[in-house]
């Protein structure tokens, strides 16, 4: 209920109203470690927002006095002023916008905040910038085996992905109504063509990606099936091996003997990894990576990295 | 494929790329009794329409020449200019908005297209108000109840309606995006408030009715469920053998013993009828319209009342 | 994680595989206020249950020993002997099967736990029916209007309710099948013939009640659109006054100005209440309760009930 | 209204309560050239079929006297009897099943009913194997590619297909409930284990095939996404021309510049293909093919199979 004493650190949300600010909103909601001290909206200040006893503020009226950390859960391109206002007040930022990811041209002075890859790097950062979510279950997935050279040079890596339409946003579009979603499924970005690949390529350099997104006709998770090809004797045996080795005391990344699915990630902080050999395909491992593209794909690791930036529990508030 | 010989009656769909205007098509496209000379659309002109063959064309470009009727598919409170347009050059009209019917108050010179209920006055009619979605399964259920005098006076009547959400239009809303449709159910209108209620109580004057629509996760669909306070003995049975009598040469209203179910009316032109007694409630009949909202709710009953005014097979096109 | 201290309440469930059954255990694993001991499956003994760490086992092999209630989320009518077991036993009972609520000629020695409504009778309790979730919505919005005399007498009370599917079970029924249910909707039990009707009538004396369900082509969530003929003077500002004096501490019943939601409800503990005047017909009160069938409905009401039982706070581990 | 005259040659289906023969029985109903005698179900013999007047009979109560050709819409294993009982009878017979498909062993005697790729063949046959779903769009969007030399040898091609799930049929599973699919999407038979794989391997000899199903939250459609290693400079442009040279004639196989889409091809026996480079990734070429599994996939294939055994136009009766 935010009935949180006020010697808790205080945080604030920037764009609270499309679907990544309303979950970041549910997240610190039951967070126990900060306290929510405003979240904005330009087209609904004065509305309740999603935390109960809160109402949406304008930024122009928000004062950043004794604010810790802010999320900034605006479109794509619109928080380069956000963060040079936090940064001129001292004030701590996780950006889940794109603006300041790898490939961006913008990373300087930014960490970024992929938690179960390098979280010692994110422990004593100011400004992080929170991963895409398709880039999270790919760089998760294929980090481990890279850096370890079980995966071969050369041949492409082909990932084929799937995802909730809340990954296009909360802007009213035509073909996201309902109507036009409901009893389709379709390949999108065709071409290797989506903004994303410079994201992937950057935390997997030398890798020949090909990435292709599909919409489902679901609100939220993406399932992200890879094909890599693989040195020598690598199986997937030896894949979940390093994996369960690498993720052994994460509470967020688990693995699977079975096929990862949407339903078990779905309105969680969780990623499932999954893999298998092919039947006559020697050197073939199929990869698969499901997480809530909300969750673990957005807010719950924004979260994430707000408590490791403030040196709280990692884990704390999350759904695990 | 659209390529009828050029004696075929030529029509004119206006507003081709909304759902009813893309239903109409969808009809037409398999009529064998008329040709499609035309398909508007002031913001997609020159793109293709749903017609194969057939590029959309602005309003303003399109002659009459040649041709024996249009229909009108925009957005409510828009068809008067072209209904004035298509008077003035003597072509027939179907109105699919709500424009011209019982409540708007420019009824003088149309007629009320309620195709099941008045066959013989819409045949030499040249511009017909086709009905509202809603009013379709009200009326068709209960008109011929209430003209035997079968209903009670003075007690309300509660129409508990349930819609898919093409019902709302194709104009983007984010109260209509998938993510906010696809795990809700709620009514709408609340308070006896929908504007369909005029075009019903003048269809079944002096019934006191109380209307609450439901928006449904689907994209198409409409079951009405009607609580009607009976005279005397009338029981269930003898609603369904009124509804037996009246609809017996229909091909397009059918009754059921069961319960009507939105599963075997979706994407067709069929209405299906159903009542049943309340135990221990004497004089209450439960009764149950279901259709598909664009089908007979739309551009079914239009493309029927077309072939009514051209003096074709009523049900030639129709998804029976 | 389920690793709570020894020192805390030792409880179990019985049925762990069905939908109510899973959804106790998806509360109690972040419950602080318990520990579970066991959950049974005759079908999938030695099977992973939905608590990490924890297996699923037959009956057969359960102790007793040191445990302080069990919840039995059996399939209706199979909760008899396990009653008996427990009480032999000396072990507090949670029943949420149908086989001792009011209506089911079992109720001696069994407490109602609708906890909204006598909250005080279930603090001592020992053994405790738990209602249905369709009489739950119905019971919350009427009762306290009907014991304040602000409904009519002897005109029928219409409730037209909708539910998700998860409400009819997990056991594999042709009916259930996704490609069944995507695109449909229907009423069912047509006739006021559902069970249910006896616990209501018992739990609402001599209102004649009309009730027809109908399901949802969703998961989860209970709307019931009630219609009210109200004494006098009384509209929906008098009964949402009513609700917000009655509920006023409740943390898990609120009331809504607007139209209660199941997107709102969906996966929490909660229950939301409004209700509307009729333009046009006085003395007619549309009520509305949303919840979630598997939440307030079943298992979160479970908890309430096994939180007053124990003394524990009453909302503890739910999801308000 | 299947008031054919009995002129027109008689068929039969045998297995009229699943998926498949539901739409066959559904295509059938409009089918202009034949008429059809028999529909059998063992379980629900005496039941009304989907074809309004004709009831259900059990197999032993067929007479095949005057029959010309019999669908077998029968599960996977249980043509081998009827096939036989057909040919004895000297009856025409279209196999749904995989029975007498490539990989069964059994395909002695029989023509593997492709329709878009050897069409010639099966004018004349009197046994057709009907494909399989998946293999369907795998062989027509890479067949005519492969005989050309446009891939690559060696590379595997990868194949990740997506389906809705009746092509699971219509046998009461727990994991087709509703509530277990609604919100769900996975991979299944990891680890190139699907029984269509034999199917395929035979009709595109010597290419190493990856192919990766997942089960899509539809009632309806496929989707297969693949992934082509090709030859020197050939091009996605290259393939497209490919298929407009050998589908020219074809009505149920289109080519788009864009995205095929499971929107399109819904409720139809089309099947649309779609090809896109991959940038950055010379030589990779993704290929889509989008088709309903139950139409093109299944019972539109089957029809057009009877059409071309007996003569009448190829595509008369299809959804095109």
């Amino acid at each position: 209920m935010n009935m949180h004493p006020p010697s808790l650190p205080a945080v604030g949300v920037v764009g609270a109203t499309g679907y990544t600010g309303l979950e970041v909103l549910r997240l610190l909601r039951r967070h126990a470690g900060v306290q929510v001290r405003f979240a904005t909206s330009e087209g609904s200040a004065g509305e309740a927002s999603a935390l109960p006893g809160l109402s949406l503020v304008s930024s122009a009226t928000v004062s950043l006095e004794g604010i810790e950390l802010v999320f900034l859960c605006l479109p794509h391109g619109k928080a380069l002023e956000w963060a040079e206002r936090a940064h001129a007040a001292d004030v701590r930022v996780v950006d889940l916008t794109a603006d300041h990811r790898p490939g961006s041209g913008r990373q300087e002075g930014w960490v970024y905040g992929m938690v179960d890859l390098a979280p010692e790097r994110i422990a004593g950062a100011r400004r992080v910038a929170n991963p895409g979510c398709y880039p999270t279950g790919v760089q998760v997935a294929i980090h481990p085996l890279r850096t370890r050279g079980m995966i071969s040079d050369g041949a492409p890596v082909v990932i084929n992905a799937a995802s909730g339409v809340t990954g296009a946003g909360r802007t009213p579009k035509r073909e996201l109504l309902f109507a036009e979603v409901a009893s389709d499924y379709r390949a999108y970005a065709l071409g290797n063509a989506h903004r994303h690949l410079l994201e992937m390529r950057e935390g997997l350099p030398g890798l020949p990606l090909v990435f292709q997104p599909h919409l489902l006709p679901l609100a939220r998770g993406i399932l992200e099936t890879m094909y890599l090809p693989m040195r020598d004797a690598v199986d997937a045996a030896s894949v979940r091996a390093v994996w369960r080795e690498v993720f052994e005391d994460s509470a967020t990344v688990s693995v699977t003997d079975g096929s990862p699915t949407l339903a078990e990630v779905a309105r969680t902080d969780r990623l499932v990894l999954g893999a298998a050999d092919n039947a006559g395909i020697p050197g073939l491992v199929t990869v698969i990576a499901s997480f809530d593209n909300l969750g673990k794909g957005a807010a719950g690791q924004a979260v994430q990295n707000m408590n490791l930036m403030l040196g709280l529990d990692p884990v704390l508030g999350l759904r695990c």
